[in-house]
Order: C-alpha cells, then structure tokens, then sequence
C-alpha cells in the first residue's frame, strides 16, 4: 500500500501512446505526438483529472527498429522533452512534468540546470527520469562507436545523480536577498563550489541558477537489471516499472523497497509506477474487441518480427490464420517463450492475432470496464504490486478521454484516487519530502 | 542600408540589461531576470512593438568577476535560455526568440533537436547564436582543466555549424503522410542518414524530429576576433556586434560584408546589429542625468577594476572625487586608454564617475530624446554602420517601456521600423530565404 493508501498516476506521453496502432485508430488524431496544440488539450485534460505527472520519455536516435516497423511508427518525429515541459508548463498549473534525460550522453552541469529551469517555471513540477541509455544507436550520434557497457554507464550514472543534486544545492535558499539599498544581491557565503572531483565526472559548479522550488526535481528511474534496482533504490523517489503480471509486480516492489531500506531509506521514499495499458469498454467484451481492433492495425510484418523475438524462432512461415504450432524448447528467452504460448492459448489467439497484439502492446494491460479496471488496480495498491501506474493510453485523444472520463471518477469513488491536489508541486502530490541542502543545512 | 530600408531591432534580454546597476533602480522590478510573470510581459511588450527577436545570451558558469562584483549581479540566477524561450513561445505569437548555445560544451545532436523543438513549438521562430563560450572557468563545469584554445574553439564551430545544419535536413518536408489507411506514417525514402565523420564530430544521425518550420533556425553570431568574423561571413544571417562608435561600426560592417560576398553569398544575407544601451529622457539632459543615476548605482568597488583594466594601470590610489590624473602610457591597451581619457575629458567625469560608467555599460549607447535617439539610428543605418541594433534597456520595465512607447513611434513614423510584422516567423521578420534542404533540393 503506498505511503497514503492512494493511486498514483502517471500519464506516459512520449509517444502519446505506446501501443504501435494506435494513431492508425479511425478516430485518433494522427499527429498527436508532434502537435503542441493536441499535447496541451491531453495535458490539460490529465491536470483537470488530478494526474501525478505528465510522463515524457527520451530517446537520443531514430528507434532502432526494422524499417517495415519504423515507418509505421509515429515515434520518428517527436518534441524534445524540456522544451516542450516547458511550454506545457504555461498551460498547465499542477500537473508534475517529467523529463527523461540520460547520464550516458550528457552532461552534469547541463542537466542540472535545465531541470532546475524547468522547475522554476514550473514552480516546483519538475521531475528527472534517470537513464543509462540502451539504445546502442545513441551512441552513433554521439561521437562515439558503441557505447560504453552496462556496468560503466550504471556507475557513471551514480557519479552523475551526485553531481547533479550537488550542484541543485549551489546556493541556500535564503541566498538572493536582492536588497537595493546595500546593492546586494546575493550573499557569496549563502553559494557552495561544488568542486567534484571523481571516477567519470569534474564539475567544479557552482549552478548559475537559484535552488530549484522543490529542492530536487523528483527522481525518477526505470531500469530494471541488478544496478537498474541498485541504482533506483539509493536514488529513486518514483520507479516505473514493466512488471507484466501481479505476480511479478510484487516480487520488484518487494525488492526495491527492500533495497531502499537497506540503503538506510524509508520504503515510503519511494513509489513505484508498473506502465498499464488501460482499455475502457461499456463491457468486458466490448473492451477487448476495441483492443483487438488496435491490434488489428499493426502491420502484421513488423509484428511477426516481435513474434520471433519473443519465441526465439523465426515465425515468419507459420499460416497467419491459423493457431499457433508446436514451438520448440530453446535456451534463451524460456520464460517469455511460455508466456506467450499461454497467452495464445488462453485467448485462442490465431498467429496473426498473437504477432500484432505482441506488435502492439505487449505489457501490463487492463482491459475491461471502468469497474474491473479500478477492481484490478485497487488490487494491485492493496496487495503491494504497486503505489499506481504509469498509464499509457490505447489512442488519443479517445482513450485518455475514456479513462478521465471514466476511469478516475470511479477510483475516486471509491477513496483510492485524489479528488482535488493536496499541494501545488510533484513533491506534494507524491507525498515526498523537499531535500535538505546538503551545504546549507537547517 | 539593410535589404529592405528598414532597422531591424532585437531586445537583449538575458540578462534583461546589461548595466550593473539596473536592478537597483528604485522603480526596477529587482527579480525581472529570474521571474517568469516579469518575463513575459516584458515579451509581450517587445512583441506589441513589433521587435523582431527576443534575444538571450548564455553563460556555462556563474560569470568569472571579482566576488565584490558578482554579489552585486543580477546575472548569477537566470533560466536556462531553452526552457525560458519554450514557455515564452506559449504567451507570444510573432517575436523571434533566439538562444545563445556553445558548440564547445554541448553536442551537435542535442542542439540541433532543441532547436528544431523550439522552432515547432514555436512556429517558425527559432534562432541559434552560435558562440564558442570564452569564459575559461566553462571548462571546469564540463570535465575540463583548461578550454580547447581559440582557433580550436572556432575550427570546431564551423563543423559543428555543418552537423547540425545536416541534421536539420534529415528529413524532406513532405516525409510525413500520416496516411492512416496505408499504415505508413512516413516515407523512409524521404529521410537522410548523415553519417558526418569529420576532424572533431562523428555523428551518424538522422535527427529523429521533423525539418524545422524555418528549414534551418535563424543562425546569429557574435564573435568579433578575425575567425569570429570569418564564421560569420560564412554562416550567419544575423550577427551581434560590439561596435562601440559609428566608425567602428561601419568598419566592421564593410568588413563582414565583404567576407560574406567573398564566400559567395550576397549582403542581403546577413544583418548586422550592434549592441546598444538606450536611455530615453524629454531632454538630452534628462537622458544623461538619469544614465548618471544608473551609474552611481554601481558599487565603486567594481566600477575600479572595469576603470583599472581600461586605463592598463590601478586605480585604485586615485582621488575618487576629484579628475582623472595623468595616465602615463603603457603598452597594452593603448586604444581604450584613450577613449577612457577622451571621455573623462569630454563629459567632466570624476574618477568616481568614470569608473561607474565603465563598470555600468561601456559600450554604444544612444542617450536622448526619442528624437535625438531615431537620429543616431538612422544615422548608422544610413551610413551603414548596421542594420540595426540588439537594443538592451537601462532598467525594467521602465527602461524597456519608454523604448517601446516613445522611441518605436518614433522609428515607425520616419518609415525606418515596420508597423505591422509581414510575416509569421523569424525568417520572415528578417527578410530571409528558407534555406533548401541539401539532400532533398525542390
Ligand atoms: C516505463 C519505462 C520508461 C523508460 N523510458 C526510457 C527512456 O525514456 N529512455 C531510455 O533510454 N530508456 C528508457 N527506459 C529503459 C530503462 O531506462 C532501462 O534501460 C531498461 O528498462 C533496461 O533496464 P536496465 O538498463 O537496468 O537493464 C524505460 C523503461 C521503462 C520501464
Ligand atoms: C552581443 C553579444 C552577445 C554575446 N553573447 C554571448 C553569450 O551569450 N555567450 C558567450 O559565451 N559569449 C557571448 N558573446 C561573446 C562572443 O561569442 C565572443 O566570444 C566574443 O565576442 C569574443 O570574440 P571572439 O571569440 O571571436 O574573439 C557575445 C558577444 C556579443 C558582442
């Protein structure tokens, strides 16, 4: 149960939606991912609901992914996340905003100051998905030929976390005093020089900005490896997770809590969001044949790819129409090889049905009615699988418009979903604390 | 005379002035630097007066200046110029908005995407001042014990211009059809891989944003030394000069020019504003008496070492109340000696008053009547000393208001400044071509 028996929610909304199809639906608006004018709609809408935060991930190439799928995909062309957090910062007013932004590419001093710009503007919203980067393309783009390997990026990343929130405390909160008379505008002694000195990084700082609102910008984490945990236990305040089943929500939200306690934290420092696809239907049925309709439109090409991935054998032979055949054990990808047979068991998926809803959306996904939804959610806040969710909606604006619509009044009935935000920053809503200054103690 | 007669004038806004004492103006809003309400009405303003571009400066540290000035600075907590400009971009609909980005501390990649983001969200309006960042103590914030030496700097400026130009061409136009039915939401044929390897950037792109509304942002420059000049021969379309009197100015504007038609591009191509302080009075002697009062603002501490480093010797032994004494000769900075002792001479200053100049604003300043002060302009646009100026303001708002409502009457009534934006973009305020793009030519 979280810290105060409440769901959070995020909207996840770069892309607009993660299932493929989706800006194919016969009522979607197709450019939704790259329109400000749509973005604002969809933000506005989330805030009036009283969603935690709006939920930009970031990818530093074209998507690595077979040219049948990527020209099928509405990711090629996207906003870049602080500038366009920082125009819905305009238009919204309590909404959190969070950016992703990756330790492997970047610089410290850069980071740091953009978020605390955007947590200025935003007065106090702001939040930090912390990435390693996998997409090894991102490199390419980097000056570099591949990038550097899992463990080096997760310490780098470590190293970075200590630069950035050392830097976010460069000056006290009492520091600008901007006292015309004397002609004072800020006090030298109320400013700390960083002067780091470590394994990847030197930034001597300080920060040419004013601590931001929230102390610290909320951090975020995603990853899922051993250090992804470390990593998120040590540092994270939210963790969006991609746990795929109750089952297996439970045992990542038992382990990273349980790291955050040994890490000398409280297990309430932490939230974890598992990504959800929500479907909203009048009935069950209704539900899943709307699914099934998205499913529908991935191309069955670039669905057959992940297929393949998720069998680890190549299906491209096996009759489209027909049910799945005899699949053969073989080392790698065991597990998923499982889940996926049962799946197309269960649902008596033919090949085709299984490829493009693999195509489509693959993770964590409830479908049904507003009732069983918040009954699913309300049981994963009740037996510890999550603190909420990370929603990422079928199409737009349709399926957010469901779930606002639908959805969210009926976890508000039933007491596990705010009616109104308790505060005015992300902090707030997550019922996190604001950092001490590690210079400036109070 | 610029291409079309006509001045064109951007408001130098970060920080939103460049005299020391600005903040301590008993009527100046103390936090306008760092106040995003403030912000915005100040660029709504300079929108309603048809400005062409809103223009922020940037620095990757906090300004290296002795601590006795640097606590008496307005410039030690400003936005981040991406995230300020995003946010602007919502609450104005014309005014260009340029960012100042260093190609020596930051990758071609995220460049290039923050400014095709911004120009997206902004419609058109983007422009990217290319600087090569010579604040030494930059370096230190990024990993570095010392900056690369100049001529590095700008060797890197010039392919860094090229990748990110490239970028920017990643993709045609017409490459998104978002064709709902066919499933294809855009034509890869219509994307360009760069795949620049050159002296200092290996980047493989594409861009995985869309060609920017202006094709390429608006390139402004504001490097003065002798390759500072050539990359803006080569590249800019608007630069930002510091010519301190008419001569200079037309000197340099022959200068820039005739490097540009050198590199085969015409005079039409590139815009040349001088920095330019203005205070407005009903009389010239009220304009003088209120830069006085500005002046005397500034802590005498700091006004020193500006009057000690224009002169080549200390002076900190002199009289503060009484005239300036015998300077001997010394072999440094022999030209700004003498225009210190020139000025001294010609405006009666006290030593006092002479360093409190320096250290308030040094450079070009119009200091009159609207009248007096559209005299001066059109006297430098005629002449061809520029084609217009990056106007800062003495104070805000009351610094920028009286530009706004007394100096552009003025201007627009002569028939040297617009009444009406021709266009939508900044581009277009500016008179300049959408540049083709090289891998998909019309
Ligand atoms: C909800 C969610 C969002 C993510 N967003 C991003 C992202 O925006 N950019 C990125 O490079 N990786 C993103 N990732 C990937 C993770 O950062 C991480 O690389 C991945 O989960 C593999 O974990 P590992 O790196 O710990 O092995 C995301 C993962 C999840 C579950
Ligand atoms: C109007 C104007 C604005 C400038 N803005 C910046 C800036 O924002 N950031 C920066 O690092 N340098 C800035 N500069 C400095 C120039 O980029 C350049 O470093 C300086 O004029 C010295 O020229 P040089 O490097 O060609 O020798 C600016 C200069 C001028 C005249």
């Amino acid at each position: 149960m979280s810290a105060d028996g409440k769901l959070h929610l995020g909207a996840f909304m770069r892309p607009v939606s993660l299932h493929t199809g989706s800006w194919r639906h016969e009522a979607a608006w197709a450019d939704a991912n790259f329109n400000f004018d749509r973005l604002s709609y969809l933000a506005k809408r989330l805030e009036a609901a009283k969603f935690d935060a709006f939920f930009m991930a970031d990818h530093l190439a074209v998507l690595n992914m077979p040219i049948e799928a990527l020209r099928r995909s509405q990711t090629v062309t996207s906003f870049e996340p602080f500038t366009l957090l920082s125009a819905l910062s305009v238009v919204t007013d309590r909404i959190g905003l969070v950016a992703t932004a990756s330790t492997t590419f970047d610089e410290p001093y850069h980071i740091a100051r953009r978020f605390a710009s955007l947590d200025h503007l935003s007065r106090g919203r702001a939040g930090w998905n912390i990435v390693t980067t996998s997409n090894p393309d991102a490199a390419l783009n980097f000056g570099r030929t591949e990038q550097p390997d899992h463990a080096e990026r997760y310490a780098r990343a470590r190293e970075f976390y200590d630069v950035v929130t050392g830097l976010w405390d460069s000056f006290a909160d009492d520091a600008f005093a901007r006292d015309a008379a004397s002609g004072q505008f800020f006090d030298p002694e109320r400013m700390h020089v960083l002067n780091h000195k470590g394994e990847y990084l030197s930034v001597r700082g300080p920060l040419n900005i004013a601590r931001p609102v929230q102390g610290w910008p909320v951090i975020v984490q995603a990853g899922a490896s051993e250090p992804g945990r470390q990593l998120a236990a040590e540092t994270a305040e939210v963790v969006f997770a991609a746990t795929p089943t109750l089952a297996a929500g439970k045992a990542f939200y038992a382990d990273v809590k349980g790291r955050a306690v040994a890490a000398g934290r409280s297990r309430d420092d932490i939230a974890i969001l598992p990504g959800a696809f929500v479907v909203v239907g009048d009935t069950v049925d209704e539900a899943r044949a709307k699914r099934a309709h998205l499913d529908s439109l991935v191309h069955y090409e670039s669905a057959l790819a992940s297929l393949s991935v998720a069998l680890g054998v190549d299906a491209s032979g096996f009759d489209p129409d027909g049910p799945l055949p005899e699949i053969p054990e073989t080392n790698q990808s065991k597990s998923s090889r499982e889940r996926v047979i049962a799946l197309a068991r269960n649902e008596g998926l033919t090949v085709r049905q299984l490829a493009q809803r693999l195509g489509g959306y693959a993770g964590l996904a409830f479908v049904g009615t507003p009732g069983t939804i918040a009954n699913d959610m309300q049981q994963w806040l009740e037996e510890e699988g999550s603190d909420g969710f990370n929603v990422t909606f079928p199409w737009q604006p349709g399926g957010l418009d469901a779930f606002v619509d639908r959805v969210v009044p009926e976890l508000q009935r039933r007491g596990i979903f705010r009616r109104e935000y308790e505060g005015t920053t992300l902090r707030d809503h997550l019922g996190l604390r604001r950092p001490e200054n590690r210079f400036f103690p109070e």
